[in-house]
């Protein structure tokens, strides 16, 4: 297939510029460009699984730096549907939400269940389902159950990208077979072949539709086999993907997913943006980072927020507790140097409203955790060009021993 | 004891001023100033049960037109603590209101427990006791039990001031006992008579500690009878008491409430705000306001917006439900008069919210019914100098056969 060469970055439309090089990693700043405007990266995407951050409104994420935010393709075919999300005008003129937005393809969460390990996300809210959704997986695609009403499910990769173009996302994601870690070679190889293949069929999909309002991103899998990642990676890569996407296992711990990303790394487009699915750690997008991934995304700043756990620059294991009750008569905000409306209050009333399980406190702490990670990607984007990297490293994972 | 005549209105401190008067009704509009900012009346008290409103921050309060939020000193005797809201400098310090605020004595959560009518904001929240928690109640005061861990805690007329100034909020109130509608009249008349002693007392602690900070609302007790109602307004019309708090069993209907209602109001301070307890549906603030009722608190909006009820103008019942099928694929907003957040959504995003059992549900549809409910104080306010209550009253009520 032709290549499709990265646009450079106009006023409308798509394309992504690297701006700036480290010179002590590969590490970069780029902007990527959107109809619904630009993100600098490296940058954070956060998590509005159904169509909603949990607790914040769009205002409030602008106002704590969001720059993009994504939807799970899954939990919408499921609720409220993709020809209702269409008839109400689409994921934008649904949620408010103007800025840039990302779409996946639904499989993960459809393959994490039918792997018998189910998705974070999902154990985090819908506890309706006892046991493995996924029906059958074949070339054609996937049969699963909804776990609403245990309807029939089918997702193919032209379904996939219809779909995602009903969600009105402005970047959306190839249908592949999420691999999970305990999957042997054969398996993992069996894959990786018929995801390339779902690839080619989402690109001939979204070539047929193409109204320069989306962009499609290609996934890398290939498990945790160097030769594999690489094969993959250069698959999209000879592909014309507007971006890159590393799926898949990315291991047992995380020496060995930073080991995998640089496998990866070694082999994708090097002007195209790389986006790193399900990684949300500090230290986690500080290593990616250094290793040139672009963009991030997972649940877990605004799914420990609902725990009541605040991320902290620094801190032991990047965060503290807020039940914990040294807090409890902490006049002094959390963090002061943090301009969330968290910290503009005494840590003792955050500690306060996590004890008695009010609304209010998941709305404060999410957006505090949004901040830090806004306030995160901000110094790393401006460390970069100075090569200053390891000094943000340093000082976000100065309470972790590891880090 | 000497008559505090209301002060005018100045720049710092108390007062009270009645702006116009409705020539076909005794609606009238008002200015009452506090340390903390004015609130123009007729007004709505938004209630923030345990210094929190369910789901919004203080900004998105101001946004929705609030002017004045309540916290309940119960819930805050029993968590965190009058001490601990102090260390951390008092509600607004906590809360991030800036405006003005009012607590309530603590006496009607533990009464209603006691008498075996649990309070509905208890209902809705702790459902971690199951029996009635109130052990005694006695000339000195009521002796009760914490919901939370069983502790034995006291509540004296001076202990209610005591801890009321430990909060801090601007607008106080005496402690009563609040007799339930199924108690007999003996039971009612000696139960006023002790709840005018405890006012003696609330207003000679509050007197020892008065430092211009805070002023203190009587409470008109008498239950379901003309005269003890007649006889409880004289008592806090013949006491130095800043506002008037109309509490107590307001009978067993909308129509006995109006005419318990009736009763007082011919008897109050004409000078001094009158406060209206625990009364929130439109038709009933519409029909106060006519009889000169300055400002109302209830549960009702904030509570009625977590189970999916929006409230509306002109709507049977004042509300609509979010879960009605009818709003799955509704692109237009619920009310496009609605300046609110929820209203620049199509409303099948709201019901999509609602059905999925979204967090931000709670925000946008909370954030819908406060801006109801200041939109129709504003109208009121608007329609009493031009005499069109009723006017106002009709296109509110438009939707029931009884408004």
């Amino acid at each position: 297939m032709p290549e499709a060469a990265a646009a450079p970055t106009g006023d409308s439309g798509f394309g992504f510029e690297i701006l700036a090089h480290d010179f002590a990693s590969r590490a970069r700043c780029g902007r990527l460009a959107t109809p619904h405007g630009a993100i600098e990266t490296p940058a954070f995407i956060f998590c509005a699984t159904k169509a909603a951050i949990k607790g914040l409104t769009p205002d409030q994420m602008r106002a704590a730096g969001a720059q993009i935010i994504l939807s799970n393709t899954y939990h919408l075919m499921v609720q409220p549907g993709a020809d209702t999300v269409a008839a109400l005008g689409g994921l934008h003129r649904l949620t408010g939400w103007d800025g840039p937005m990302l779409t996946d393809s639904g499989g993960f969460q459809i393959f994490s269940m039918g792997h018998g390990s189910v998705a974070d996300e999902v154990k985090g809210r819908g506890q309706r389902f006892s046991q493995s959704s996924l029906i059958k997986v074949s070339e054609e695609g996937a049969v699963f159950r909804s776990y609403l009403d245990g309807a029939r499910l089918t997702l193919t990769p032209e379904g996939a990208i219809a779909i995602q173009r009903k969600l009105g996302a402005d970047l959306i994601v190839q249908l592949d077979e999420c691999t999970p870690f305990h999957v042997d070679r054969t398996y993992t190889e069996k894959s990786m072949a018929m995801s390339h293949r779902w690839g080619d069929r989402c690109l001939a999909e979204f070539a047929r539709g193409d109204d320069g309002r989306q962009a499609l991103y290609g996934i890398v899998q290939g498990g945790v086999y160097p030769d594999l990642r690489a094969e993959s990676s250069a698959y999209t890569r000879d592909r014309p993907f507007f971006g890159t996407a590393i799926g898949g296992s990315l291991g047992a711990d995380k020496d060995q997913m930073r080991q995998v990303v640089g496998w990866c790394m070694d082999h994708v487009h090097p002007a195209r943006p790389v986006h790193l699915l399900g990684i949300g750690g500090i230290g986690d997008i500080l290593a990616g980072v250094a290793m040139g991934i672009d963009t991030f995304d997972c649940v877990h700043p605004t799914r420990v927020a609902r725990h009541g756990w605040a991320l902290m620059k620094g801190a032991e294991g990047e965060r503290v507790n807020l039940r914990n009750a040294r807090f409890r008569t902490q006049a002094d905000p959390l963090d002061p140097d943090c301009p969330c409306p968290a910290c503009a209050r005494p840590a003792g009333y955050l500690h306060h409203l996590v004890k008695a399980g009010e609304p209010l406190a998941l709305s404060l702490v999410t957006a505090h955790n949004v901040t830090t990670m806004t306030r995160l990607m901000a110094e790393i984007r401006a460390a970069i060009p100075l090569g200053r990297l390891a000094e943000v490293a340093a000082a976000w994972l100065a309470g972790d021993a590891e880090g």
